[in-house]
């Protein structure tokens, strides 16, 4: 095939452009804009949460539910919190940010997720939250870690960037945590290019965040008490995340349907694939996902190299958190072994599931996977 | 007049929509989107710089270029960056979360711009940078300032957020700094609710700053050496700062010519407006500001209070950096005297200076703020 494959792609077959048009006409394009009031109120209701706060990014969504947490709860500095090792860094940095210490997880080996049954050895009486991430749209044993919270007397925070729509025992991620955190990032299953939101059901912390989302700015304008950031969202990008809010159902059957497909077609290659379902929920693959045999000399790297060669986009494993550079320089990491998430950055790595990718381009793809182990 | 009149609106009259839809059409929804690209080369040529990165704010951009300015200049912690007190907080802000000490210089009283006779006085050999703030749309006196930096062997940071295609004898603000800021919040010459655009002819820092403000994210996309933050501008925002910016000379026209009608109606009042040029500048009026004389009781936020019954939307001058409650807490400030600085938040605010004004609503605001001193 001679076109290029994306990793992602968007349906922008909504209501995307009427959103959009309305912002210009109204000349509606701050953060205080219609659709951003109406996205926070019906996205923080379909998730079982009071209040929603757009923000600009999951990251930044992250850094302010933090920061809000530790003020209202009174966490003192370098309190500890539970994060996944098999990551993305943006929870361990908010927790640096906010002079917290990130202490890190393993993942576990068929989901990918926590492996709950790591994360007691790590409580100590520093420990004042655990952040459940969905990894790569499966849900985490929920239950379980809200067992382990309630004993401890811990914090849920959930960051649900990978999980819009999905459901543990037909519950919506996004509704466990004391704050959650989604994305909006062009490839995820609501995405507006850059946006994020922080659901809460707690008006004392919402109150925090869109304090701290917002320079910090007072009753009386610019007298400052605090620092916070400008992490404001546009009506702009609440129109486009709206309409995509609007047809999520369509996007997750679609993404089911490639999940489905991609199964079928890889069945018989020597590597273990996102798992189709759990005890407690099914896969609604936000990414694909393939780990790569440990028997096999061939590595992720040389996979995604092969494939690119291909005409097909691909992305990594994240790079487990306990080994980031960063974190070793800042003196933060114990000798605990993280095997799991370790091995999966070695051998793991996603595969296109873009919203506009056709049965031809997903036989290709699958077909250009088998030969990598031909 | 029951219509309310905001402080600000846009014009969104020119390519705006077309270009939105072009996004939507395309499917560039994020980061690399050809806006963005398309923007950062040609504002950054505009103002006669090399790069260009846009990122979610004015204060992001500010995070972005001190941190970069710090990192490639090896600055040790604790150094000293000038500010003007009469501003808003980002950039004293960005010099904390970067851990530099923002050092306060007072305000000259007709411009409200720095005070470039307080400047040396605070000078130490932990000094290394000066930020100029074009203070409302009107530029500093830029050549004294790069005088005084050039002595002192100093950089120049140019927080440019108020004066888009602006000029100081002739040339470019956002041409004079090593690194220069600019803002797209909705009340600025080009608008899209949330944006911001760092510009350098340093192709180090720009690339620093590209670095910084996409999680320190490498080639080997998920290992990082650094922390970073979330702050990159999506394809929407920058299509429609694009057509903005396409018009800004049309923008810049009628904010004059506003400008020039309020000086019209409100010159017998007892009061300082925003000046109409100096010796080095014409003000293209990004607020028009009237400073209520020392002499009367009235302050500007009895002002306020009052042309709010009048449906008037205004807003109080800055509270000056000096005197803000947390960074007294920090405590990072000195005693010297800033009194311009006070005087200007006592006695100043700002009228509506929308794009969509008619001259009936000029006329009913003037006739408005000449009743506060009836």
């Amino acid at each position: 095939m001679n076109k290029f494959i994306p990793v992602f792609s968007p349906d922008l077959n909504g209501n995307e452009k009427l959103y959009l048009n309305e912002c210009i006409e109204t000349g509606w394009l701050g953060s205080n804009g219609p659709f951003v009031k109406r996205l926070e109120q019906e996205f923080a209701k379909f998730c079982n949460q009071e209040y929603g706060s757009c923000v600009t990014n999951g990251s930044a969504a992250l850094d302010v539910a933090i920061r809000a947490m530790k003020d209202v709860y009174k966490w003192e500095d370098f309190s500890e919190v539970i994060i996944p090792s098999f990551n993305i860094i943006s929870a361990a940095q908010s927790c640096i940010y906010n002079k917290l210490k990130p202490v890190f997880a393993d993942a576990e080996i068929n989901t990918w997720n926590v492996d709950t049954s790591k994360i007691e050895e790590l409580i100590t009486n520093k420990t004042k939250a655990i952040v459940i991430v969905h990894i790569y749209g499966l849900p985490s044993d929920v239950e379980e870690i809200i067992k382990i919270a309630q004993k401890h007397n811990l914090k849920i925070i959930e960051d649900a960037a990978q999980a819009h729509g999905q459901e543990y025992k037909g519950r919506k991620c996004g509704s466990f945590g004391y704050v959650a955190t989604f994305s909006f990032f062009t490839n995820k299953h609501i995405a507006c290019g850059e946006g994020g939101i922080v659901l809460t059901s707690d008006k004392e912390l919402i109150d925090k965040i869109n304090y701290y989302k917002n320079l910090c700015f007072t009753k009386d304008k610019f007298i400052h008490t605090d620092l916070g950031w400008n992490c404001r969202m546009s009506n702009l990008q609440a129109a486009v995340a709206y309409a995509q809010f609007e047809k999520l159902d369509k996007t997750i059957e679609k993404k089911k349907y490639i999940g489905k497909k991609y199964h079928n077609l890889l069945k018989e290659i020597p590597a273990e694939l996102s798992v189709e379902k759990t005890n407690y929920a099914q896969n609604h693959y936000w990414i694909f996902g393939v780990v790569i045999n440990k028997e096999l000399k061939l590595t992720a790297k040389e996979a995604i190299e092969k494939l690119a060669k291909e005409n097909i986009e691909t992305r990594p494993f994240f790079y487990p958190m306990h080994k980031q550079p960063v974190f070793n320089e800042l003196g933060i990491l114990d000798n605990i072994k993280r095997p799991v998430s370790e091995f999966l950055y070695d051998k793991g790595f996603y595969i296109p599931t873009g919203l506009n990718l056709t049965d031809e381009e997903l036989e290709y793809i699958a077909e250009k996977v088998r030969n990598l182990f031909a």
